[in-house]
């Protein structure tokens, strides 16, 4: 019986130390992030109907749209904090394997502004998807990686979050709902 | 008799022009790239060791090895139309769809310690995989995107085309051998 007893209990230990392994290890298995998926590399662009024009000759296709990013009401635009009413032209072309945005920033209180105006023309961000926005901006913070702003549109938001100093880049976090 | 050498002198210039309008349209259809699969983000950084020790914990991964790259008999290193013996070390992360690169310039004379001195630890580059860079360079050219830097190793060479002025970004051709 009592040989029984100590098996159950070893048996148990072994179990339990498993699943936390496990668990740790899934926690930790993408970092800061939710996965290993780059989705956007992002331009700013001082002038979008021109660099629109440009990528579209220089990839082969057909000059997208330019759409206006605006505020939202469910995730008010937040720059460093504050509130802001910065807007932005964007446009995209569908790679392969990935999206690249063009951003005109329009007004101040921006990232988009104020790399354009820091750094000019030139990478801003690359971006990933997140499964809780919150959570995620959480480990950024502890990692030293601040937001610089964020924002929604319908059915999701982002988040910049400055890794300059530490990845010498911009991350975009976004999170789409219902997806 | 007439009529159906009419018919069929109709049939062929309709066949014809199909054919060499598909033939425009698939020399046309990637534009300056033979393909639209972005293959690399890379990073300039001052210290490879402690950059890829940070983006590694960013990513949850294991610290990868750096290697260093020099010139090779077979495509001796020009940076700028003249020879130069630059190295550079160089570590890199495999994402789901993409790979960072992380480049710490070894000595001068290279598009790498250029931008390190000009601009910074930044993204440098964006990667695409071409057929024949020879002709896909000539490409560049006539959009006025001229080449920097070219290069190779065992099993390939490369290309950095110097799109900073017309896209915000040099556009790395990599041509691997035998593939």
């Amino acid at each position: 019986m009592k040989k029984s007893i100590v098996l159950l209990l070893v048996v148990s230990l072994f179990l339990i130390s498993a699943a936390v392994s496990d668990s740790i290890k899934s926690n930790n298995m993408n970092g800061m992030l939710d996965n290993h998926k780059m989705t956007q590399v992002g331009f700013i662009v001082s002038d979008i109907e021109k660099s629109a024009t440009t990528w579209a000759e220089f990839l082969g296709v057909d000059v997208p749209d330019a759409v206006i990013a605006e505020g939202h009401h469910m995730n008010p635009t937040t720059y460093r904090g504050k509130p802001s009413d910065a807007k932005a032209k964007l446009a995209f072309f569908q790679l392969e394997n990935i999206t690249i945005e063009l951003i005109e920033p329009l007004g101040e209180n921006s990232t988009w502004k104020e790399f354009l105006d820091g750094e000019g023309e030139k990478v801003h961000h690359i971006a990933f998807e997140v499964n809780e926005m919150d959570e995620t901006v959480k480990k950024f913070k502890k990692f030293d990686i601040p937001m610089i702003q964020h924002g929604g549109w319908d059915g999701g938001e982002y988040g910049y979050m400055d890794g300059t100093e530490k990845l010498g880049v911009i991350v975009e976090l976004l999170q789409h709902y219902n997806r």
